[in-house]
């Protein structure tokens, strides 16, 4: 296996007979997917999406690609494909057009939808070209050929780039449902075709790499959402995700079925779903649907919502629900069907929510009790028969944490790819494919752009180190008022706390000593005011560690009045 | 089912011939397990354990169940019960006993050593009472009669109550591993003995109610132990809780097969394992067991490790091995075994080791590719065997979020527990047991209790809401001396801020503001402090409400001088 050197440097320029690959996202993580293609002087960036932050990164909302080191070549950029519409693939688009209006988007018509609602709350138009499947477009030197995939959202596409340097294959995400809902297949008969005329590198989606064999049919779940429908006595409640128009599809067919009424709660699904059904991709039955305001005219035994908040997210109509802070109020009686995955990270708040509405008396049925969600990507067993279809020259794993793209580099090997034709890299990761070979020619600096409120990379680590001690610790202020015409002290030491454990009555203690301190330091000639606020964080940072055995941030305020 | 309505007060005193159970830790979340068995004007407690934090709890080391409601009973405690030495049952202690130090600790051999250990670090001698399997011992009015079960640290115990007032068998943690790697079964034929005499209610671990079938027996993780020494080139490093002296064991015998020599890692790791080895809970082959200094004159093929840090901590051996920041320099050819649950909440901490690991060459053996862990709670296909065996005349789940209690209930009701005798309470609702059935009476307070640093009890819900806003936003801290001759602004507003995304530069913009908004108020006469700060907290908090989109706190200081 090609794998990085931990000291990379700046690659050298790019061989005229070469093709380049830059993963910015996604490869060392799940989310912010966007990979620069590179040939002749241009740029193809393939898909531009966000990573939504941890507990490790306080307060950020959202974490955008690194394009820093490309920030002079924006106008090499022909283009910007969009393999599909989920946010790790197109959430940062506004974000990348803001500093170059007018690339241009490449999707099916369902992404560019998505896309154009979300740039127009960024009050941006893009330039958009739709595709479909079997068409072939000329991007600069890029020759983009588009492929179905199969995947937990309609319309994506995997894309062939030819260049004259070779051909790159990528997968986007994808899974092989061999009986879809919408009768839409990932196209292995295309796979071969472009296999057989060979395929140079193959990116392929690694989320599901280490699960074995084959992500269970998207209709292998129907049994549990009619069993939901069966037995409910009163309202069913159904969380997904708002990108997710099949299983939308699903729960409003069972409602018909059922003769129940659909209403849709939430911003995001409303506005998803109604682009969706606009289109064609969502096919809503006669009178199914209703507005969440007309439901007071029905029994409950009629009802169907479907919200968002399957991941526990604290301000979602779920999440209030479950803590008897919404209009719904749930009971005994009350189905509520959370029909998606849980992404790691989301346990407690998901569990919280489920014990919530337990207590409230509904039932819950959710992925722990029974099959009421299937990933969206290709487990190992799928990935070997995409392998074994394509036989690429090279491997490159795409979308996912290390984990996953070593074991799906090993399922490249298992199928015969040669190790040393199979590249392992992450972020920022320089990959170049020269004269049918693989080689790792350097890194490019890929570190995380943060969102924060309306700052774009404002947010930097030091920022979150001063927010984790803030949220651990809490702080103490110390505010000394220095008389400018005598250098003594005027006023204070005024001590605060906030976010600390103690009363502030435990600064009686420390009063005295600080006060010593700063005669002493007076006395001996100090007026510089940063030496007097080392003087204070010294006494007060000591005495708070020795004492409390707690290392709060100290902020000493020295003013000359 | 009998379930706590919302608003339930204070219950009535308990009648001479009742008993009552008020779990005041563990029903309604997992950890801090603590029960409380009152008859006839005495108190027993069964365990005392802590919960550890998730990010909801900033900054907190641990939470404690809350006896607030007994405070001026503590002398009516007759005894402390200890089922087994994990902490969520024997981690508070230290806590009770310094409110009132000499009640007496009634446990195994084992548990008592462990928490002993535990009152060393507080400064405690404690007084005890070793029990075994078998033993019955009068606690004040409660007859107390211990019976072998089985779980994931040896020694574990179940106890059966008699009062006169009714009987109360608690089974404490336990599951039903048939055949159990130190042959020591949890006793089903003194379940049914008890049983025939009659239990009139069942307190049972509901931890793995919600998942179907049987625990896997610990035997059966061997294989995948034997299979990483089979095929390791290089050193072999276990990761697992400290407590777990049956997985310590399997590994000390495939050392000894392998003719491996093996080190502890780890304060809490050498202290548990010590203790059992000394007490013949552990049994050490001889000269397998050495020094991790001796490790640098061993063949990296001869070296097994035993660390903790199975959950991703921080600060334990195996994350700063996976960040390179250990002696220990894993790399290519060593194998990590990650031989413990992964506990929700900790997913992305431990997908950080195992990625960390990973990237420098290791191989990673966790609970995701392996069989490597099983669960020391009984499933419910055990939990049915043991309602069939007891009997119960009323069921009271115990140890268990919300779902698994409501799990656990249904299960009793299956094998044909009255409804009417079941009954789910969550901490603090006080469950009456009153001439052979159960009814719930009321609640006492029960609230979380913050051990923060050397602080107990002192952090609350407003300092951690004041953390979670300094976490996510940050402060701006504003100050302004005041002349106390003139009434006017002598020095300041001096704006600084901290975990604040922006740059100080830009609070020039509302400086002028703030002024004008303090020249205002001070023309209208306004000379208190309070008041003045209000001012500043209007003009600051609206201006970067509006500007930022942020919810800073904000600080306003206002000295005279």
């Amino acid at each position: 296996m090609i794998t990085p050197h931990p000291d990379l440097g700046l690659p050298a320029p790019l061989t005229d007979n070469g093709v380049r690959v830059v993963p910015l996202g996604g490869l060392g993580e799940v989310g912010r997917n966007m990979t620069i293609i590179e040939h002749a002087g241009q740029l193809l960036v393939v898909d531009c999406g966000v990573l939504f932050p941890d507990d490790d990164h306080p307060g950020i909302d959202l974490i955008l690609p690194d394009w820093s080191h490309y920030a002079d070549r924006l106008d090499d950029i022909q283009a910007i494909v969009l393999t599909h519409g989920h946010e790790d693939h197109i959430g940062a688009v506004p974000y990348l057009l803001r500093e170059r209006p007018g690339i241009p988007l490449i999707g099916s018509q369902l992404t560019l939808a998505l896309v154009e609602a979300k740039l127009k709350e960024h009050k941006i138009t893009p330039y958009t070209l739709g595709v479909r499947e079997g068409d072939r477009e000329r991007l600069g030197v890029f020759d983009c050929e588009f492929v179905a995939v199969n995947h937990s959202i309609p319309d994506a596409l995997a894309v062939m780039i030819r260049t004259p340097g070779g051909s790159i294959l990528h997968t986007g995400d994808f899974k092989m449902d061999q009986l879809p809902l919408d009768g839409r297949l990932t196209d292995l008969r295309a796979f071969a075709r472009l296999g057989e005329e060979g395929v140079d590198l193959f990116l392929t989606d690694s989320t599901n790499a280490e699960v074995p064999g084959f992500t269970t049919p998207e209709r292998e779940i129907s049994p549990a959402i009619d069993k939901v429908f069966r037995h409910t006595e009163r309202r069913i409640i159904v969380a997904c995700f708002s990108s997710h128009v099949h299983r939308v599809q699903q729960v409003l067919d069972a409602a018909e079925k059922a003769g129940r009424k659909v209403a849709m709660v939430g911003r995001s699904m409303i506005r998803n779903m109604g682009i969706a059904a606009d289109l064609g991709y969502l096919t809503v039955p006669d009178g199914v649907l209703v507005d969440a305001k007309q439901l007071r005219d029905l029994p409950d035994h009629r009802i169907v919502l479907i919200c968002t908040g399957s991941q526990g997210e604290p301000m979602a109509a779920l999440s209030r629900m479950a803590n008897g802070d919404h209009q719904i109020d749930v009971g005994p009686g009350d189905a509520v069907l959370m029909a998606s995955s849980l992404i790691p990270g989301n346990e407690n708040a998901v569990y919280r929510v489920i014990n919530g509405l337990m207590r409230l008396g509904a039932t819950v049925v959710h992925k722990g009790n029974a099959r009421v969600h299937v990933s969206g990507h290709a487990s190992a067993g799928e990935l070997l028969y995409c392998y074994n279809i394509v036989q690429p020259r090279n491997v490159m794993p795409v979308h996912g944490e290390w984990r996953h793209l070593v074991a799906n580099a090993e399922l490249a090997v298992a199928t015969g790819v040669p190790r040393g034709h199979v590249a392992l890299a992450e972020d920022g990761v320089v990959v170049d494919l020269v004269d049918g070979g693989v080689s790792i020619a350097g890194a490019v600096p890929c570190g995380y752009v943060y969102v924060d409120g309306s700052s774009v990379g404002g947010a930097d680590e030091t920022l979150l180190k001063d927010r984790r001690i803030l949220r651990d610790e809490g702080f103490i202020s110390v505010i000394v008022v220095i008389d400018s015409m005598t250098g003594k002290v005027a006023a204070g030491p005024e001590i605060t706390a906030r976010g600390f454990v103690e009363d502030d009555v435990i600064f009686d203690e420390v009063r005295p000593k600080l006060e010593a301190a700063l005669d002493e330091a007076i006395s001996r000639g100090v007026r510089d005011t940063h030496e007097l606020q080392q003087v204070i964080r010294r006494a007060v940072g000591g005495w708070v560690g020795r004492k409390i055995r707690r290392r709060p941030m100290i902020i000493p305020t020295v003013i000359e009045s």
